[in-house]
């Protein structure tokens, strides 16, 4: 039974669940195997090791959820906070809203900073927060690094600066869902106390790991945090691991050497080529937009992301009609857009294992389908801008030269 | 890169994760696809409707939490009973004791009903508390339908007798993991409120989901239940049936596939002919076990369990070595003894997608190695025991004659 | 170990082996099976069954060589022929020149009709020779129906006409290599008496199957022809298809569960839908050559093949340089120009399973290639040529509306 | 669509096509590639080079052909012979017959050496007839290593001794598709001149690579021999060889990466490991038979086979119906007897990737089919005498030390 047919490949750009490379794909397809014999833990422990390095971090410690994004985010909360703690938040986008939802119906105060969906987090706002705040009522700063539903990217250095500058102790809790492995993440570097990301983003893999790195502080507020937890309480996982047989619990043996092959992968290329990648392709379809005549639903450049696109759809237009469109037409996969921004954006996902021509592809389809539904594109127009970049940035593949 | 390599297939004999057929194999090998297209959508509807039958109930409602049986059993916890909330549980083993350990965790008043771990719950002790609570403090019976780590089944239509007889409304809350698809189980006839297995299990595909299924009864009771939930909470679910788009947030695809061909291949058999060969294949390693000169671990017939079977060995054996020596010498992987029975016992899981032949390799492979250790066993007898049996009783396959 | 990485997928538009659809990939993942029990036999009437359908006959008998396009010109030739008979073959590319080069090793006498590489085969030619060939001299025509190496489709309904208007009794024989699934072929109507394919073209397999069909009039001939042949030969298939076994020798168990899904997705689409779609972007890839100012290999409309384009490089470019530029920087797979037209030629084939999106990324990629390589192309000039008529002629994805 | 279901594994024993590693199955499940592109031609040399070592050859080269096991006949044949050239060919059961059948329709002259079917070439008939032909008109000797629908294994060392004695310059021509990889084979050594493999068997890929190695006496042969040959012919790959591109048509893009695999998985094992391993479980089958109180249809011990093992059954009892029977209640696949011994033997193949505990597992299943179609095994026996010889001769798993 198959739902998704029609001939030729599926053009998948979702930001999420993205493509999943024919490597990773092999490695998955493989029958279970007992966690509790020696292999499995000789595998976690590469995989631990190794997962430390998209964070950039080298204190962190990370942990392997079976779960999603959303039980990331909760495994970050209750092993850090007690019920009636403030945290800041900023909501940006649907993602944002949906975590600080998640805080308040986990009984934290959230202390909501709402910004135009399109803009970026107020940090001048957290900045006088943080500043009023002598008594130290902040628990933690929670921010999205990359909004996935409206293609910004928070600057997260900020944060951490003004934190420092008022020298204040909360969490820096951050979401890298739609960044990690694909945007420019510094975990030691900025002071992040528990980043977050699942498998079915950057780093390729099918949904299924909610992976989750905490910092010595964080690990360190977990021994006193009160929220309750137990399926995502790092202190199990923590148990196991002096154990040296890792899992309180079965993982998915699939995911496992899924995620081996997917960061043997990402290192072959190397994160820092992985991360000017998506930079590249970013551009590419921002140059395109341009081309276009249509608007980035991102107001400034400073927050422009270089893993998803949501475009501006004139007034008349609905935008999911293009969704659909493209879908029904073309085999095109491209985001809806959610909530406030509902009928008025589509979101072009450019996150992943992709290349230049997947996504020049994808323009091209897209073009087609802005003409279907009445936009007058001048067929070519962004393929030949983004072109015109890519022709002049784009590396030779190095494992070919 | 492989860490369980040797020549030949691997003998995956522990009571999960279990062997995966090459239909859900193949079915799984797929590129992720966007979830909010209306595919993915066409098929969850589809595995709603059809994962019902595996737990014989027409009025549950199932939910396909991307976790594991311990989540699964969190979320049939925090969405039904409310912090303080008084249940009664069975302490007979190690995975019944982890269950205890959650709900205490979750800050329920947990009434613990312990017996020797290789006999089942001491539903006599229910009866009485039950007979006792008039005032209706007992807000939930808990108990685990089949205690993996002592192959012993307890009995779920005396349970719900004995809430009938006294017409008490406690909730009965079934763990069913190592029994669903493979164990007579009825959540109707049985008056069961929720119910959960994980995909691993009988269901035979990789870790990732874990299956809830509600009766009306355990629906009603979470809108009043005031355990913290989010990523567990059945009202998203409810919410996205209601859309029809269903996903609060991202499934994997692969699993939703996989399942799908799980559930085809289980139709195909028939479930009572899949749960009449776990009876099969269940008793036939029993027979093995008494032709051995060993005792199994559960210790009245009526407590048997058709999925595991928990061997006892000598005092002067250690059953670690046993599980040891199977894996290095003859790539067979056997459960190991657990917490109280460390040592004592080893396990042979006969669940999932297995037939005659490979129990009886496993069997084989058994004796060679209770004979590695030192243990006087008669090569042959086991298999000899197991195959009067097996040949009279296994019916030819349907779908070949 | 991967010899061809690089992030995201390669996009492969050589003319064979083409991409796989993920469908046929699954079907295709198996262990083997014992090809003399039930199973195979059943699974393989059904082929000879529907691959007929693909030869659009209806008394032809189809072979599943387990051979390449190379064996099953062999076997189309040694079964029909003996050495010494004359053969009218016609020389207008590199596969039909390597056709004419078996058949003299093969020891037949054969009147080369040449044409210029770029030129249809010179059917006036055909028609004198056959109109002076009162005795019947020649035994058989043999034309390649899609010359892959310049992308020129010949008018086999011609041939036929002619072979008609003369009551010439020579056997017709058709290499459909490159365009049986994807051009307009019909077997019975035409006259054809011997027509083959091979499965990594427009079927969309792996290399590994010969597909051979034979008409009664060649089927009978193969009864008197007396070239030497035993791997090849029909006979040992006819006994095995009259026992019910089919096989001879071990048939590959992948290929023909992959040939049940390739079958399978070929009927759902539909055949002359298949066929439509490969003239829609055969059409919008000429368009976009036209439109880079390049010039098509193939002299003339009629003979424009939808399977595959030559395109003629300026005199000052190195065709295979550009072929080289495109595998290294943009991971596309283009086809070289071979021998005649090495160095003047490269090619983009477009069969199998493919759709628009694929195609205009490809001809966004050639364009950043012809940049790279100096060639003054307009950025989008060739994408917007084809978008322009694909927009107007893609039909909705029917399975999806 | 799967014509072969029933729950659990398929246990496959037949001698070919074998079980594939799940490693192997995964090397396979890719896409199609260019095989013009640089990647092909490296992974092919390595393949050429590795491929020698399964021969046990330096000086040979090896040829991988699209083809089957009677296609790598043909090549052998045609390429080192000419039409009216005698070959000596021993005929000992139906593959040797084949083999000789083949020879006959190439026109050859074949002088055939019959023996009972049960018993080996008879080389003293052979030393008598290279003993009388001072004037060399016997060209070459052709044997098959392994016979396997008799089980019978040939002593090839004795046949190289023959022509040296005797200084006979006859070629040297050996089946190995039952032996390499497998059994003791050492083409150097026994100065072999063309020996052969087919991929289905001991290298337990698909069926679809005929591997040929050739002696330099053998290409020198080659350039005089007259037969008439083109896919088959070496001097094709030869010289593609020298250009570096190494195929002169299109390979099997997935079982080239699948023999990578392959390979990788043998030489990890060791190839005199393996060779030790099939000699054990030959062993230990013959074992089983005996114990049984059947006969192996093999007549005397020096040839008893290490990769299959055809058992005589009792006059009353028909050999098919066990056949069938394994198949139809346990889904076990046994292979059938052939021609002259049609009915009354069945075949247990042991080659390929396959543990004692495999093995086990099937010789309990032939003691359950036995039971069923009225033979009086006693239970076990088999098992009990096969394990008793396996428990002391099973190394430990040196990768899991």
């Amino acid at each position: 039974m198959d739902y998704v047919n029609g001939p030729g490949r599926n053009h998948l750009f979702v930001p999420g669940p993205v493509n999943i490379p024919e490597q990773v794909l092999r490695a998955m397809n493989r029958n279970n195997e007992d966690y509790r014999s020696p292999a499995v833990p000789a595998l976690t422990k590469t995989l631990l090791e190794d997962v430390k390095k998209i964070f950039k971090t080298t204190s962190g410690t990370p942990f392997l959820f079976p779960t999603t994004g959303t039980g990331a985010w909760e495994s970050a909360l209750t092993n850090t906070l007690s019920p009636g703690d403030r945290t800041v938040s900023f909501l940006i986008g649907q993602f944002s809203l949906l975590w600080i939802d998640q805080q308040k119906r986990l009984n934290f105060d959230v202390d909501v900073v709402e910004s135009d969906w399109g803009q970026g987090a107020n940090l001048e706002v957290l900045a006088s927060k943080i500043a009023e705040d002598k008594s130290h009522t902040i628990k933690a700063v929670c921010i999205v690094h990359n909004e996935t539903a409206t293609g910004v990217t928070n600057n997260l250095a900020t944060v951490r600066k003004i934190l420092d500058h008022y020298q204040h102790p909360a969490l820096f809790l951050v979401d890298g869902v739609s960044s990690i492995c694909a945007l420019d993440f510094r975990m030691d570097e900025w002071g992040v106390d528990v980043a977050l990301t699942g498998s079915q983003k950057a780093l390729s893999l099918p949904t299924g790991l909610g992976i989750v790195c905490a910092s010595p502080k964080a690990l360190e507020a977990s021994k006193t945090a009160k929220s309750v937890r137990v399926f995502f309480d790092w202190s199990d996982y923590l148990k196991f691991y002096k154990l040296g047989t890792y899992w309180p619990y079965t993982p998915s043996i699939q995911l496992l050497y899924g995620l081996r092959a997917a960061l043997d992968l990402l290192f072959e290329e190397g994160l820092d080529n992985v991360i000017a990648r998506h930079a590249r392709l970013g551009k590419a379809t921002r140059l395109a937009v341009e081309a276009w005549g249509l608007k980035n639903c991102t107001q400034k450049e400073e927050w422009f992301s270089d893993t998803v696109t949501a475009v501006v759809v004139p007034p008349h237009i609905e935008s999911s009609e293009i969704v659909k469109r493209a879908w029904k037409r073309y085999n095109l996969s491209l985001g809806l857009g959610l909530n406030k921004v509902a009928g008025k954006v589509f979101r072009i996902g450019h996150l992943g294992s992709l290349n230049e021509l997947q996504l020049l592809g994808c323009l091209a389809g897209v073009e087609m389908v802005l003409k279907d539904i009445g936009y007058p594109v001048k067929f070519g127009s962004g393929v030949a801008a983004a072109s015109a970049f890519l022709q002049n940035s784009t590396p030779l593949i190095p494992s070919r030269i």
